[in-house]
């Protein structure tokens, strides 16, 4: 019994986010990142930027290719591109906002279904980046929020009202 | 000693993120946002925007009044604008960038000084919002990168090539 207070103390002590909290604040900014996706008329989706920067497909498709290939990365340590996982990457980049939305929504489920239990495991990311598994996760959720700032930027200069930062 | 192992087990295990390592990863986005204030043409800063937004000073200043009020409220409960902390806020913002880059720096050594050790304490922040620690420090992050992102589309749009995302 003091053994068990003893593990949960040292346990809440070294723990900085709960995973489940961890799985929620990425899922949020998703269902955020969705809702710009569908604020978006659907021609300037996929043709309008500023700065000469990536329309929000293109930074939308990036997104989605490092969720669905990087969640089947860390359980699997599988990074290349494979058959199965070609439709969630750059270049088969889909025509119509719903197809977009549709690769969104298998991806979400992905992440659910497959969320890490470790998150102190090495990998090698992409084969490329080492990190521990919490660091490349919060690299992927980063680079959502930090691409979706700059669809708010876009959206906001064709007159239309991003869906609130706070709401997820 | 067996004790010891299981409690080093469980904390590992019900750990996302250590506490130094949360830290650092904050403290490298200061760093990227440090390098896009350094960026900026000094007139720049405090006048340019897209889309009707604020320029980059009034983002920065925002990033700067919640983790200069916000580190202060976490380690003592406190969350009023007190005298001490005035210029830390929008109403205070300087007209040169180097005085930006002089609170930057201040708040870059609070957030060192008083980094929290009970991730999971509540707390009413800035009187409105209820959150563990972790999620109100994950929402001045996660702030952070949402505008920062927005000031990536303004300098590009003035020609100019902001510091590589990836790179704190």
């Amino acid at each position: 019994m003091e053994q068990d207070v003893i593990t949960s103390e040292a346990a809440t002590k070294g723990l900085t986010i709960p995973p489940d909290a961890l799985l929620d604040h990425w899922q949020g900014h998703r269902r955020l990142t969705r809702k710009m996706i569908e604020a978006y008329p659907e021609d300037k989706l996929f043709t309008y930027s500023v700065g000469g920067m990536r329309p929000f497909a293109g930074l939308v498709m990036e997104m989605i290719r490092l969720a669905a290939l990087g969640m089947r990365g860390l359980s699997t340590r599988n990074w290349e591109v494979t058959e199965d996982l070609k439709q969630y990457t750059e270049s088969a980049t889909p025509s119509r906002k719903e197809d977009i939305l549709r690769l969104w929504d298998e991806v979400t489920d992905q992440i659910d279904r497959s969320w890490p239990e470790d998150f102190q495991e090495i990998h090698l990311a992409f084969g490329q980046y080492e990190s521990p598994v919490f660091g490349i996760i919060l690299y992927w959720i980063d680079n959502e929020i930090h691409h979706r700032g700059q669809a708010y930027v876009y959206l906001r200069s064709l007159g239309i009202e991003p869906p609130p930062f706070w709401e997820r």
